[in-house]
């Protein structure tokens, strides 16, 4: 930490105990909401769980995804994404149960690398079925022989889930960067 | 600036002639190379421009991608970004010439939400792009009445021109948390 003040005679103790040596590994991470072990960050869990689980539903029970590969790809990237935030959904309500603060370096690490990959995956799965819709929907015009509203809905879903892991991730971001 | 001389007697005068009243908005970036104005910084905005014009090229010239919504997207994505790309490698560029230094907070702000929104954009026209690419090719194998291959190459190039992005992206957001 970089103090202003100068001690031409000897420093008085500081207030907390802590030791000088190493200032910055001991500075404790802000409590953010929507950081992990907040409520704001269990209830964007629960978000991107819910969009997800919707998405999936509406993408895998049309009969005709397995025919394209983007729509298969997207059910696989959002069943992932479903998984990854139920379980940190779960960690999240087991430390707000417990009072344990997750706010820890390793932790916030996984959490944003998981986060970024997680994101991205979706991501990606939502532009690739949202082009491929707009190519039936709008320059064939082939929604009459086509689950077109199905293939929206579960893409739109898709998008919203991004949207919600994205906050998570920036989060974690700036936390790992900032502390 | 950090100055770690301890004055216990009248300081000097600073030599920039600055006041020591907000010390930390004084704190000096930590020159990274990739960072903006460094030659690592320059050659990823090189190659971005590079890569976004080979991509730009590939798909204006063929001659039926105005019909498909994702690939006239792609166009105006990657023009967008090679466009972005090249004004910041004059502005490095000159930045070197004259040995000024770029790593002021409200530049490096406005690099990082930009190269954010840029890099987000080319991603989902290329992920789009890389949907329908598949579609034709493996799902439905009209690439003999299709440019398969020139889709895939532009495709290609704007995935590359994307992660050419994401470290320019993620040098300004860690500066700009860490600072």
């Amino acid at each position: 930490m970089s103090r202003p003040a100068v001690h031409p005679v000897e420093p008085p103790p500081l207030i907390d105990g802590r030791n000088d040596e190493a200032p910055p590994r001991r500075v404790r991470m802000k409590d953010v909401q929507g950081m992990p072990g907040t409520p704001a960050g269990l209830a964007l869990r629960l978000c991107q769980f819910i969009f997800t689980v919707i998405s999936l539903t509406v993408m895998a029970t049309t009969s005709d995804f397995p025919s394209v590969t983007a729509f298969r790809y997207l059910v696989a990237a959002v069943g992932l994404q479903s998984l990854w935030s139920l379980s940190l959904a779960m960690i999240d309500a087991y430390a707000l149960c417990v009072k344990r603060s997750l706010r820890n370096p390793a932790l916030i690490t996984i959490y944003a690398i998981g986060d970024g990959i997680i994101s991205t995956l979706t991501f990606a799965a939502a532009c690739a079925c949202a082009g491929i819709t707009v190519l039936i929907s709008n320059d064939l015009n082939r929604c009459d022989i086509n689950h077109c509203k199905r293939f929206m809905s579960a893409t739109a879903m898709a998008f919203i889930s991004w949207f919600a892991v994205s906050p998570s991730f920036f989060f974690n971001f700036w936390s790992l960067a900032s502390r």
